[in-house]
């Protein structure tokens, strides 16, 4: 096998360009591509189908054998390169485990093209969440109950921001997302004849109080300023999860989690 | 009233004292002192009958008044001093909002002082849980369920870390909370007839299957290596929540929350 040369300078151009995808979400934006880290998001971005553009790996820490499996054979193979040991330190996140990023094409998560994968679709709507961490949150959670799709109204950061695709250990390439403003989001919605649940305090019912066994969207805002108006309009009931304690509120990620799992539990389970 | 001049200077030695208890765990256990930060915290520590030693404040953040009117007045008052912007922005980690921090009392949270409040009491259990973020989201969900106890068995860092306190949003001070070793806390459970409900991917039965409506512990393990032998083997019942997506696993602290509310469900939110 032809075993390139490895890329020891911080001046390559394509080390470079990884600096700045994982910077600049400007960039992100521009180019349609962005970077991601690890073998396990590597996996599930294939099983997404995300298109790679470009494996960068230190042979230290991971061989080369290993990511020709994780690849899909039956596409074009991405450019596979070598990298040092000083730029690996340089660009990774997490500097011992993992031994590779890669640089693939982005998605554009057109609300248009939203395809729900079920008669009876169940979906998490987030409107504009802060914080990257919380957003991998939700789509970790959203994987691992099997969720139609996440639709994400206003977003405030770019989805594939290396916090995000992180902290969703990879499930950012596995749910089906689609990005819209609120308004478009709500005749999406409508038009489907799905029924929206909204985390509200006033006027709420209980959440085990509601029947999500029909086509059903769970929408959930901000800790710091809850839905917007447009949303509560919209609103088929609101619903609260009843807080027993001395705190007035739980972090998006888990009181989305305790709401998505009792749907799911109504629904025995079936995806 | 008589306002004494601030401390504007890093050498005085109740600045270097919170420096000091801020970030070294052992000084924290050798004094029996810890650091909390914030007006909302400062509240839940007074609810949670914590005795307060000294407040700091930076007065062009927060009143005086507003720091008397969140102390008990039937408790001997704290002492309450000024500090300058440049002390307040050295010793705050959230730099803008807050303007206070309070040394505190630390309790001993020994098992064998642990009363439930309940006859039929819901409790959490964590093992060794290692991220403070992890165990400051596990007492925010806590508190928000009303547990009657949150016990934890080998912790790896101290209750008092300021990164629990703050991820916790104050309710590390609101919880009953217990620290022990697994072998202590399994014969305090055996002791008061409660069920271990163990959280584990072996002979496990889907969560929504088992009865919590009996005295119940829902015993939760590291993301990374699951419970321990000893847990299982005292396990009721082991349970697990059905994972739909590509990923097979969960936050500790999001699939501890659905277990928690699951069995807040099954016994109609009563407390």
């Amino acid at each position: 096998m032809y075993e390139s040369k490895q890329i020891s300078s911080l001046q390559n151009p394509l080390i470079k360009k990884i600096g700045v995808l994982q910077d600049k979400s400007r960039e992100r934006k521009k180019s349609g591509l962005f970077v991601l880290e690890g073998l396990r998001e590597l996996q599930l971005a294939v099983k997404g189908n995300y298109t790679l553009d470009t494996i960068v790996y230190q042979g230290d820490l991971i061989s080369k054998d290993v990511l020709f499996d994780s690849l899909d054979a039956s596409l074009p193979r991405p450019n596979i390169i070598a990298i040092s040991k000083e730029i690996y330190a340089k660009l990774a996140y997490r500097k011992t485990t993992e031994g590779l990023l890669a640089v693939a094409h982005s998605k554009p998560h057109a609300l248009n093209e939203l395809v729900l994968p079920s008669k009876n679709p169940l979906v998490l709507i987030a409107e504009a969440p802060e914080k990257p961490g919380n957003i991998g949150a939700l789509l970790r959670t959203a994987d691992a109950a099997g969720l139609d799709a996440v639709i994400i109204a206003n977003p405030k950061s770019d989805l594939y921001n290396p916090n995000i695709i992180r902290s969703s250990v990879g499930c950012v390439f596995t749910n089906n997302i689609a990005i819209g403003s609120t308004s478009e989001i709500i005749s999406y919605i409508k038009d489907k004849n799905i029924h929206c649940y909204c985390a509200a305090l006033t006027a709420s019912k209980n959440y085990t109080e509601v029947d999500f066994t029909t086509p059903s969207a769970i929408v959930v805002g901000t800790e710091a300023t809850g839905l917007s108006q447009e949303w509560l309009a919209t609103s088929e009931q609101n619903i609260i999860i009843p807080m027993m304690g001395e705190i007035d509120s739980m972090n998006v990620s888990v009181s989305a989690a305790i709401l998505i799992f009792e749907a799911k539990r109504q629904r025995g389970f079936s995806s």
